[in-house]
């Protein structure tokens, strides 16, 4: 029976594969992760609106809520409602003036710093790794690397907390980011559940990819670009299966979303937009440019945050980081309260710019000089360009200032002892800059209309140009010259706006900044971070150029002392403890004999300190004077000598080698495709040296000129 | 200066490379592509409005281009001018009745014979290799296969010319898989114009890649999916850079394409779809069935395709395929004039069946009983569910007759002597399907909205279902069913439809289908045809369960002659000639000496034919007894001895060895990831054997009970 169902197709162990992953990777991380998702989301906001007030019917309501509850509110004025009481109001009576202004001011002071307080001792006190996006760590996990607790239950827990603390303090950092990292503590844990996964480290890097992808799906409400995102910059080897696993829990992640319904509008889309207008060849080339300055910003902000990062690892500075939090906070709380785009988060910020003008808009973005006949007014509630009038002046300026203050507090906050994510940071800043060109493109299309650019397309009356659309391309030019996503960029953007019309301009932008941003560095944030904080990873984008061979790479070098060899049958216990004291090595190579160095297997040497241990703690008569025996069939011994010690079972028989000859491109390419380690390196047979990945990492740091003491012993 | 340009991150090499890989794969390729694709669309669609009739004032003009320059139109019958005549009215002069229809049903068999007829004789006449699909073919070439001439000049002209005509002759095929196939030809010849590209085969794999990306992104219009259906279903080995270049050709392609606005809409999208109605988590179950649907129907169609083609080559069928291509071209002409649904194109079906309807829409499929009361039409012109009417249920019977129609001889169109696409043809299949549950659904709601499942969201007068959406639900199920996609097919459905909202149903149908569909055979519909022709391929997807080893797999076998190897300085001219005559293998192993066999590299039976021979005709004194040296330096020779022959030269000196203990999944996954044809196999430092690709498909098949002699040779 069993046999007809196999070739009838059925097959009884994927399915229970499928289904224990279906079980662990698809619902329990998704919903878990769309409850702290949720939870965080409902907790930042509530914290937030607690910096300018409190509600009094309520302590628990934030800003929205309080006035949903209320009736007298009315459609315009949403937000105002006699029940929400700013600082100034409960405190010293008044609303408006400069005292009120100063008692608002301080108060919103005071909350930032208690946040960002608890949220740096929190990290400091109980979970060092909850720092940081994250990202750079996993990415260093996913290419075979262990960082023990890094995704404990610790982590998990304070992470969570301190991200919304961070968030809510109202520095310049996203929850985006550390949510990949949330996800993957998640999944980690719920591994170490189950046998399979718990043994298995490839299996459980494949869950951890899934998570990741998960990660993105439920912070941006966009599955598919989250699949991407893991698959092009998170994993380091992302199979087929992978791709499908991560796709289901990102459906399930979705569905969850879909039925938590997070924001209220029965769509997954995190900023909804919807532009009228078509947009116009002629338009790429600020769309083109809107990429390069994406691409100039993301290169000049590694290189800041990368040289702000090393002083503060090697001066006194590092030494003091609750104190560097609190003052990046009071910096940023000072001067971002006066200026109401930078007061604002930056999710809110982010949606107010990329949203179109439409007439009874009442934002300040949105402060044209009114068309004097309302025959310009097209049919579906699009407005025609207009003369930019005084409220739009006064908001391109905000806009102008939380531009630079953004782009300079953004270098120094990210990398801080706090979870700070890079997406809305990012986007925001794109996002401001791509307004601003619109908006000066818009003006120039409407004063200037015979221009032979504008004719044709942009005639007197016509909305012809969408400032909103100028934001979306900036933000996701920025982001892209910060992290060089291309298409899991792309397909974020349109999952985050639904606007599959702008395919093209999004696609323009983020290609132009991915070039300009890789000219002037190749590494991105993620992988700078890396080769900051020296974990050994092995870039997988990076082509290996140089001609060198194995040989040169290997060790020993001329001139070292041998390599350190085991034979199979030749040396005793007391030698081969000597040889494992004296060398620091992670493993041994076993040869047939030291004369022929015929390669057998590869020793291990945490089993081999064991089994020397075990076995000399319980079975009897192994001494320092045994025999080491690592062949199949004990050889014949005197019969005086003391029972041999066999460890063929420790050993190895498959070790991977290369010939000396080998280029080190096809070298370093195995490395990275298999995964490997080391790899041994044979001429003609006899084993002649090893390679490990940390020689390949000292090697590609010399050629590039760089320290190579500063990779991280694997 | 040049070392400060590079320290500045610059990098001349790599920005060479970009912009030639920009010039050939980017700009030639799409804008070819682009022209070509639009010319075969232009002429498809004229040659198929050739076979209803003919335009008077031009017959160049296709149906709609005829009336479009006719003032006597209105907009409700915008098909219907005097310009346009039946071939009835041009040949009988009546317009209506049964002689008319007679004539007509004629004229249009003749027309689709014709058509079949020429694309079958020019295919088997110019470019047998033209036939099919050829994603089939280059999925293999991907994988390292070489086809002689399958992407050559020929099978781009013929392929081209004889899709039109299949096109065109009302066949059940569609040109999307043979745009794949086109675009890749193009890449190949564009290829050959470069040196880089013509001398490095991994090189021009990674753009015939990218051009795999650009035929799909130009067939649907769908940038994105393209990419991700070259990464998850035709390529190989897809590196990061690989998806950036994908990346940037389909931007250019979708940029050529937004230029040429084939749609005539000014969007990218094929099908474009606005749905009114949210959808209802309730819903989910009937998408969920549709994706069931569309799994079974995936795997029986795989299924009954295969063994219909391997019927026709083994029987005598296979001898008379012009014949075979003209009866099914009768059958499905005779069979499809009666039915409007099946008388139309694929795509203007499947648009159809998308469409949702409007008030004003006139198609039979929206024959609802007009509501009494305006009231219901509610503000958006969007229409309450209503009764079904007359119309409706004509259309419903056409449909169900169509569906039949289309599953069965889709069947045996398939695999014909001409160019064939699986694309259109599954998708109608699937929209059928799902446009007729998607009524049902809609009336059953309508008759019983005080049924538990439709209370709360489907109350009289509601607009709650949308039969639109399940076409498109349904169209993405059978596709998936067939292919087996998942990510790229979700992404190709909402390009293609711009329906981000409907996300959630679209992965769950096809995540669905896959499961299904996987359940009763793993491969997909091209894995499928990989196999029945026996070509030398690798599965990546499928995991090597088995238990067995390298020493069980490799050659010689237990029992048979020892490996054939050379020696590096022991043997003769005349011997090495006896070694490769006796054999046919197409390298030998050289090692130090048959005592030792210990391994020195590997040699390529041509290499050493065309060396030999070379040397015989130019070098002086190479004769028979001349010493065949493969070591650095010559040994010494007694004086009077012939000069040796010297073939270091042509020596691989790192060849890839695994020990006889390797377990055959990590060899396996070693084939694959580095993409090898052989191995050679050691044990203790000393050469045993060699496993080549063969072998390990042999062991494959062996291991499924299949015949291990139908893989070709590769």
């Amino acid at each position: 029976m069993q046999s007809r169902w196999w070739s009838c197709g059925i097959r009884p162990v994927a399915w229970t594969w499928t289904w224990s992953l279906a079980v662990i990777g698809a619902w329990c991380i998704p919903a878990n992760e769309g409850a702290l998702a949720g939870g965080i989301d409902i907790a930042a906001h509530w914290m937030t609106d607690l910096k300018e007030g409190v509600c009094l019917i309520g302590f628990w309501f934030n800003h929205e809520h309080c006035c949903w509850t209320s009736n007298e509110t009315t459609f315009q004025e949403r937000d105002r409602c006699p029940q929400w009481k700013s600082w100034a109001e409960l405190i010293a009576g008044a609303s408006e003036g400069p005292f009120a202004y100063v008692v608002n001011y301080l108060m919103y002071l005071f909350w930032a710093l208690l946040f960002s307080f608890l949220a740096v001792t929190l990290v400091r006190a109980f979970a060092p790794y909850a720092c940081g996006s994250g990202i750079p760590e996993i990415k260093t996990i996913l290419s075979g690397f262990i960082i023990r607790g890094y995704l404990g239950k610790w982590t998990l827990i304070i992470k969570t907390i301190t991200l919304v603390l961070a968030v809510s303090s109202g520095l310049s950092l996203g929850k985006e980011g550390p949510l990949v990292h949330v996800a993957c503590c998640c999944a980690n844990i719920l591994c170490h559940l189950f046998t399979k996964y718990r043994k298995n480290e490839a299996k459980r890097r494949e869950v951890l990819s899934a998570a990741a992808a998960v990660g993105v799906s439920v912070a941006f409400g966009a599955p598919i670009g989250g699949v991407l995102f893991s698959l092009e910059e998170v994993s380091y080897y992302f199979p087929l299966k992978t791709l499908w696993r991560s796709f289901f829990a990102a459906l399930v992640a979705a569905f969850t979303l879909r039925s938590i319904n997070p924001f209220g509008n029965s769509r997954l889309v995190l900023f909804y937009v919807e532009f009228h207008a078509p947009w116009h060849l002629v338009e790429l080339a600020p769309f083109i440019l809107l990429g390069i300055f994406g691409g100039l910003w993301g290169a000049v902000f590694i290189k800041a945050n990368i040289a702000w990062c090393r002083t503060r690892k090697t001066t006194r500075l590092g030494h003091y980081p609750i104190i560097e939090v609190l003052v990046v906070t009071a910096v940023t709380a000072l001067m971002a309260f006066p200026n109401s785009y930078t007061r604002m988060s930056g999710a809110e910020l982010i949606s107010e710019l990329f949203n179109d003008c439409s007439l009874l808009d009442s934002s300040q973005l949105c402060g044209y000089k009114q068309p004097s006949n309302t025959s310009e007014t097209s049919v579906d509630n699009s407005l025609a360009d207009r003369p930019a009038g005084e409220g739009l002046y006064t908001a391109l300026w905000q806009l102008a200032l939380a531009l630079i203050f953004k782009m300079l507090i953004t270098v120094i906050t990210f990398g801080m002892k706090v979870p700070s994510g890079l997406f809305i940071p990012s986007m925001a800043v794109g996002a401001i800059a791509g307004r601003l060109l619109g908006v000066g493109m818009e003006q120039l299309a409407y004063y200037n209309h015979d221009w032979l650019i504008f004719r044709g397309w942009c005639s007197p009356g016509a909305d012809c140009i969408t400032p909103g659309l100028y934001a979306m391309v900036g933000a996701a030019a920025c982001l892209g010259g910060v992290t060089r996503m291309t298409v899991s960029l792309v397909v974020i953007m349109f999952e985050l706006t639904g606007g599959l019309e702008y395919i093209v301009p999004l696609m323009a932008a983020t290609m132009t900044s991915k070039w300009v941003a890789d000219a002037l560095g190749r590494e991105g944030i993620y992988e700078a971070h890396i080769r900051l904080n020296g974990y050994p990873f092995l870039e997988p984008k990076e082509e290996f150029e140089h001609s060198s061979l194995a040989v040169d790479v290997m060790r020993p070098r001329r001139g070292d002392p041998a390599l350190a060899v085991l034979t199979q049958d030749g040396m005793t216990v007391g030698e081969v403890e000597t040889i494992v004291e004296s060398t620091h090595y992670s493993g041994f190579p076993v040869v047939v004999s030291q004369e022929s160095q015929r390669l057998v297997g590869f020793v291990l040497r945490r089993d081999l300190l064991i089994s020397i241990d075990n076995a000399r703690k319980r079975q009897d008569g192994i001494v320092s004077a045994s025999k080491v025996v690592f062949t199949e069939h004990t050889p014949a011994q005197p019969p005086e000598a003391p029972p041999p010690l066999r460890l063929r079972g420790i050993m190895d028989l498959s070790p991977f080698t290369v010939t000396d000859h080998t280029a080190m491109d096809i070298t370093v390419d195995i490395f990275r495709k298999l995964g490997l380690r080391q790899c041994l390196v044979t001429h003609n047979g006899r084993l002649l040296g090893i390679i490990t990945k940390k020689d390949i990492l000292k090697h590609m740091a010399q050629i590039a000129n760089r320290d190579p003491d500063s990779i991280l012993f694997n």
